[in-house]
Formats: C-alpha cells, structure tokens, sequence
C-alpha cells in the first residue's frame, strides 16, 4: 500500500509498503476513507522537530474497518469510525478520569496519510457512525480525529464559561476549530487574533465577534482596547511557540486561564505574571476520545462544521504538495484522499 | 513607634520611626495587636531577593483601628479587624471576579512587624470581628491574614474535589494551612510531603491521612506506591522554588492541577509533562480578602484552628530572633507583639 515517510525537514514521500496486521487481539486495521495533515506534522517538516531516521507520519484517520482482533466486540468489517490521533483502552484510571490521551495502553496512529492504518486498543478508541456517513460529512469527521477536539481542549482547559470574553491565539485549524468550541460553550465575546483574510473570514463565521490583525505587543494593546483594559476571561493558545505563549498571557485577564495544546516548542511561562496575576495553565494533548460522542452528535445534527477547516483536497498521491501548501500558508488545512 | 526593618540579608533591626499617618481619604491606621513573620520574608533575609537598600518588612497583622480616613464607612476606632497582606478596592473588575490581589487600586501591607500600621483601601479591605474577640483566638484570626487564605488558595487553585487525593509539598505553615484546607474541602486522602516531625504531627493533626518523609525522587516514588502508580488528584505547591515545584509535578496524576502559591524562584514549569501528561498549573498570590468571611467564620466557630502554627511566641522587641528561630527551622512560625 501507499504510506507517507517523512525523511528530512522538507522531505516527505509517498512510498509502497506491506499493509499493516494485526498484531494484538485488541487491534484494527482500517481503510482510509480520508486523512489529513496537522499542524504538529508540520513541526518536523520545518525542521523544529529531529527527524533522526524516515518514518510514517500521519495521525488523522477517517476510514472503514477492514480487520478486527479477536478481543474487539463493538466494531466489525464495514463500520464507519473516526480514529482518534490517541489510541486509548477507554477504562484505565486515567482515561476514567478523562485523560484518554495518557492512558496506561496508549498509543498514537503512526502513518495515517496511507491506505491503511493500524489501531491499537480499537475497542476503546474506535467511534462508529450509524450506517456510511453522506460524503460532504466526511470533512467534519475527519476533523473529530484529532483538531477539533483539540480546539475544544483548549476551551475546556482555558475553562470557557457561558458569558465569557474568549481570546483565540493562532488562525490555524485548531484555533478556528478553539472559536467554534468557545461559540458552542457559550461564550459571548470572542476574539479571534488572525491577520489572514480567508482565516479572519472562517473566524467571524464560527462565531468570533472581533478580530486582530495585530501581533505581539500591539496585539495586547488591541485586546485591553477590546475589553475596557480588563483583558480575555479565558485564553485559548493554539500555536505552541513563544512568541504565542507570551501574547497569550498578556491578554489574559487577572485569574483567567490559559488553555494551551500546541506542542510546546522554546515555552518558557511568565512565572511573574502567573503569581503576581494569577493566570493559569493547563492542556496538552487532547483526550480526543472523551469528547468523541458529544462532538459526533454535534456534527451530525448540522450544529458544528468543523470540516470546513480544509480549504484544500488533494488525492494522497499529491500529499507532498500537501505538505507544501500548508507550510506556505497557502492552505489551512489539507484533506487527503487515498 | 518601633518598626521591623531589614537592612540586608540576615540584618533584621527594630527601628524607631513616625508613626504612619492617613495618607488618602481610604487609608485607615491600625494599632497592632499581633503580627508575623512570614516565609516570603525569608527569601531576603536568606538573599534569595535583593535588599538594595533598608526597608520596613512584614505583611501579617491583626489590630484594633485608630484612626480612618473620611472615605472609610464601615469601620471606626476600637473596632478589631484582620488586614489582608494585600490591600484591595473590593469593587474593581478584578476584585468582582475574585482576584483581589490583582486590585487596581490595591497595594501591600509594608512595616506590619511594627506597633502601627497604615492600610490602603481600608473600606474594601479590612474585615473585623464583632466585638474583641477572646485572647486565645487572636493566632487564628492573624493566620487569616494571610497563611490560612494562602493555604487555601492552593488548594483551591489545585481544584480541590469532595473524595480527592491531595498530596502537599511544603511543610512551612502555607503547607500546614493546604492540609487544613484540603480537608475542609473534604478530600478523602491527604498526602504530607514533610521531614519534621513536629510539622509532621501537626499535618496530621490537621487532615493529613499521610505522611511523606522522603525528598526528590524518593518522594515521588513514595507518592505513587501510595496511589496505586496513579499520582495525586491535585497538588498543592506552598514552597516557591525548582526542587518543590519538579516534585509537585512528579506527583501529580494526569490531568491534575498544581496549585501553586510560594513566590516563584527559579521555578521553571515541564512543559513537557504538562503537555503529554495534562497536569496545569493555577495559583498565585492569594485573593485573601475573597476568602475571609468564610474563613473568619470557620476560625469563629471553632472549625478550623490554623493559629497552631505559630509554634512560637517572642516581643516584637526579639523580631530578629523570630527570623532566626524560622530561618533554622526551629519554629515554623513566630507570632510577634508589640
């Protein structure tokens, strides 16, 4: 089968390698119905992240199962699932606790822009539709793997509340899909920061009620304008650099949260600000699964479109050109078709 | 009148000056009953903080007002009242959502080791008692000046559950007062992280269903075998430096909170753990006047008890005594009277 292999900053080929097995009674091997590219592939691809030797990358899977293990009850050949970018048993303490994405059998899909993909503990990671989802669901879907609970992370871990002033760090397809989520958890004001137009556009129609172009300093003095210098109830930071993690503290009001799930890269936390003011933080890698049932219902009753992230669909064979046009800004986010 | 002064570190004198005046129209000057020496006042004293030149030092007092100023409504001369280290407004944006430390108009007890002190924003800040209250509860009502709101806050800020595990790091009275406060916040297990036996028995004494002896990595493994491998619920952090604040972390359970309320020194948070593993990080400096009438009545109805960490009793006149029993761990805290 066709799988992606990164194999240098820059580097990324798609090649011809056996279809993945099942290798554990609590596996599945799905047909990938479509895949996507995330911001955090991009990491390696610029180079921030090592790439000591080529690997498959790919995390975002929507597909049919092909093959089930023999401890796997609820799915069979023929479902429709999302796969979470975090494989998780769905019973261990800490995803009873929520925190699928730490569970003690976790792991992570690797090589998802394929064919086929691997999941392990599909029991307890898997969701399924009711039936073949319509073809223009497919989008929305695909995003439930992976960006869009992952902006609804950020809302819930910056404690969005019903009324709140919400602040949104980086117009990428999870701080689109973090607006979305504010919207949905009833915030009243959102404050998209974005200086892209098509970005700027998707905001106000997920539910931002104003928008700064600005960035750094003159993007704080732009929000304290916004908020009678009080600053964001909560703030949702969705890039993960420094220069983010900064701004997003200084808009944050005193006793706001920040609610962060951009791979750290170069964060240090203002220590001053977080005890003189008492700005939180908290996040990390979403626990897709615990969000999967409510966002699932949320799609296919029409109230949440995340699939409209993907400003762009390439068949798998382009994904290079994928990759490039993301990189480039020329694209939010890229839907790949096998 | 006599006033505690630090003129560099470890050179705590007792100085003659004025007798602070009313300044503002909402200042009030309060005749000390008793006051304290706080561990934040150890980080100069031990030169972990610059002393550029002397100054008035110490934050905690009760008393009785002298004198008003002719904004102040609600309080007189004679009346006894608890003074927050932190002055606050009690009406700006930042107090209304509970963030009194972040007061725009608020300010910092400075000289309170000393016969007067003056009090900024005396009508939003103060609180008093009905009546004088009996002798015996005169260490209570002080702790609430800041220790037992600050214990508080920790606990708070690590979101602290009915049926928690808690685990605390720091054994100083911040610590002690997080183990009362977890309790009070009905946590089902509490964790101690304390060497001394003295503190020891009266974490105990105050909630703690454990005691951890060990430090470092020991510590953490300790934790965790008490756990079942899971790591605590929620963490509180009541020292400030590198070594608690990795602890705290190495403890706590995914998805768990720190809350973190020791001025920071040197404290840089893993992002890392924070990231894969969902731990945040919330507190700061304590909103003590939010806290107050609740726990002015706990202490008034015999609830709680945190005047027992005062474990001694000097004349301000031996102030630079109290620095040096607390400096060498032979008192956990010294109540001092003028």
């Amino acid at each position: 089968m066709r799988v992606t292999t990164i194999h240098a900053p820059g580097d990324i080929r798609l090649e011809e390698q056996p279809r993945p097995q099942l290798e554990l009674p609590t596996d599945a091997v799905i047909k990938v119905v479509a895949a996507c590219v995330c911001g955090s592939d991009l990491w390696p691809y610029r180079n921030a992240d090592e790439v000591p030797e080529p690997r498959p990358i790919g995390h975002e899977v929507v597909g049919v199962v092909e093959e089930v293990g023999s401890a796997v009850r609820s799915f069979a050949p023929g479902d429709f699932v999302v796969v979470p970018f975090c494989h998780s048993d769905n019973s261990c303490p800490h995803c009873r606790a929520g925190i699928h994405s730490a569970c003690v059998n976790g792991g992570m899909t690797a090589g998802g822009q394929a064919e086929y993909a691997r999941v392990t503990q599909a029991e307890g990671t898997l969701v399924k539709t009711d039936g073949m989802p319509d073809p223009e669901q497919v989008p929305s879907l695909l995003a439930l793997s992976d960006v869009m609970p992952t902006g609804w992370h950020a809302a819930v871990s910056a404690r969005v509340r019903p009324g709140a002033t919400v602040a949104v760090v980086g117009d990428g397809a999870v701080g689109l899909c973090g607006v979305l989520a504010a919207r949905e958890l009833g915030a009243e004001r959102i404050i998209a920061l974005s200086r892209h137009a098509p970005r700027q556009a998707l905001a106000r129609e997920y539910g931002a009620t104003d928008v700064v172009a600005e960035r750094g300093k003159e993007a704080t003095a732009a929000v304290r304008e916004l908020t009678d210098g009080v600053g964001a109830d909560a703030v949702l930071e969705c890039v993960g650099n420094g220069p983010a993690m900064r701004t997003a503290f200084s808009i944050a009001r005193p006793g706001a949260m920040v609610g962060f799930v951009g791979v750290p890269h170069d964060v240090a936390p203002p220590m001053g600000k977080m005890f003189g003011h008492n700005v939180g933080l908290a996040g990390g890698m979403a626990p897709v699964r615990r969000y999967l049932p409510d966002l699932l219902e949320r799609v296919l009753t029409g109230a949440i479109d995340p699939g409209r992230v993907f400003d762009l669909e390439l068949p798998l064979d382009d994904v290079a050109e994928a990759y490039r046009a993301m990189d480039e800004r020329r694209a939010i986010k890229v839907l790949l078709r096998p």
